[in-house]
C-alpha cells in the first residue's frame, strides 16, 4: 500500500518533469530566462518585486506570472508597474492547489507575451513545502525568507532552502523589534545548503534591493553567455 | 481527464473523512477534546502555546501533537513545559507532506497517552492551504495569523480562514513598525468568515493570552456540557 503510494508520487513527478522540459523548450525558443520565486505566505515577494523591477532593469524586459490560490491582488499591484503580468489561479477543484506545477504553468503560456520578454519571474503560491517539489521549466529558483518567521525555518523546511540558489532574507528593518537571531538564521541556512548565496533586504527601507537587482541582471546575462 | 482528477481527489477526501471519524471515536472514548491549530510558517503557534498552556489550564490536562515536515524543534520546546508532547513527522517519501491528514494522526495515536488527557492540541504543518482541506477528527479548528503577513491573506487563502472558528492575530507588538492596516485585516477576515471570533495577541508581551486561555478552557467545557 505504502509502496503503491510512493510509486504514484514518482509517476506524478516524472510527468511533471516531462512537462517542465516542454516549458523549458518554449522559454529557450523565445530566449526568456525564468526565475521561480518562492516563500511562505506574507514573506514579501510582491513588495520586493515592486522594489526590484519597479524601475527598468538595464535593458532587460521583465514580466511576471502570478500564482495564487484565489484572487488577483498581487497581479493588480504589479500591473501598475506597466510590465506584463499574467494571473494563474490554482483554486479549481476542492480547496485549491498549494503550489504551481509544470502543467499549470503550461496552461498559462499562451497568455504570456514571451516574444516581448527577456525574463519571466514566476511568483509561486505562498508555501514552504510543495512548491520546492515541482519544477516548472525554470532556469533558477530563489526564495524569500522573512526574518519574522524565526531562525529555525531552514531546519524545518530543508527541501525549500536546498532547492534555491538564492535566499533573500526580507524585513531586516524589523530586526531591532524581534527576538530573532540573524546569525543563527544564516548559520541554519548554510547548514542545509552550504555556500548558498544570501541577500539581506528590506522592501520597506530599500536595503539590499540594488544587490537583488544585480543578481537578477546577472541571471539574465547567464543565459546570454550560455548561448554565445 | 479533468473529471478523473477531481474524482481521485474526492475519493481521497472521502477516505480521509472515514479515518477522521475513527479518530474521533477514539478521542470520544477517552473524553479528549481535540483542537487542530493551523497557520503559515513562523506565525508563532509554538510560542503562543508556550504562553497559553505553560501554566495549568484550570483542571484541564493538555497534551500536544506536533506536526512537522522534519525535526522536533517545536516538540523539544514544548516538552520543557512538562506536558505530554508527541512528534509526528511528515517527511517520508519525496519532499514531505505539507499537511497532516487523518491517517497520519491515526498512525500516532498509540504514542499519545489519551487516557491521561482532557485536551489534545494538534499543531499542524505551517501552511495556509492544504491543512484546511483535511479533517483529522478534531472538535474545533483554529488558526494563527501573524500581523506581519499582511492584511490581504484572508482574501488569498479563504478556505483556511473559513475553516476555523477562531482566528488568533499574533505579533500585535509589531503593529507600530509595520505598514499593515489592522482594521482592514479584521474586515477581510469577517468578509470571508462573517462573525468569526478573533483574538488579538502578542506571544511576546502576553497581550491576549488570557483571552486565548479562556477560549481553550471553554472549548474543553463544551464537550463536557455536550455529554451531560
Amino acid at each position: 500500500m505504502h509502496r503503491t503510494k510512493v510509486r504514484v508520487v514518482e509517476d506524478a513527478l516524472d510527468a511533471n518533469n516531462t512537462i517542465a522540459r516542454a516549458n523549458r523548450d518554449d522559454f529557450d525558443r523565445h530566449g526568456v530566462t525564468v526565475l521561480n520565486l518562492m516563500s511562505a505566505p506574507g514573506a514579501g515577494k510582491t513588495t520586493l518585486l515592486e522594489r526590484a523591477i519597479g524601475e527598468p532593469l538595464e535593458q532587460i524586459r521583465v514580466g511576471v506570472l502570478e500564482g495564487d490560490v484565489q484572487g488577483s491582488i498581487d497581479a493588480d499591484r504589479l500591473a501598475t508597474l506597466h510590465i506584463p503580468v499574467t494571473q494563474l489561479n490554482t483554486g479549481n477543484g476542492f480547496g485549491g492547489e498549494c503550489h504551481l506545477d509544470a502543467n499549470m504553468v503550461r496552461s498559462a503560456l499562451d497568455q504570456i507575451p514571451l516574444d516581448q520578454l527577456d525574463m519571466l519571474i514566476v511568483e509561486n503560491v505562498g508555501n514552504l513545502v510543495c512548491p520546492a517539489e515541482f519544477r516548472i521549466g525554470e532556469d533558477a529558483r530563489a526564495m524569500v525568507c522573512s526574518l519574522t518567521e524565526g531562525e529555525d525555518k531552514p531546519l524545518k523546511y530543508p527541501l525549500m532552502f536546498r532547492a534555491c540558489e538564492l535566499v533573500v532574507i526580507n524585513k531586516l528593518d524589523l530586526l531591532p523589534h524581534l527576538e530573532v537571531d540573524l546569525d543563527k538564521l544564516l548559520y541554519n541556512i548554510d547548514a542545509v545548503n552550504p555556500g548558498v548565496r544570501t541577500i539581506q533586504c528590506s522592501a520597506k527601507t530599500g536595503l539590499g534591493v540594488d544587490e537583488l537587482r544585480e543578481w537578477l541582471a546577472e541571471l539574465a546575462h547567464r543565459r546570454v553567455r550560455a548561448i554565445a
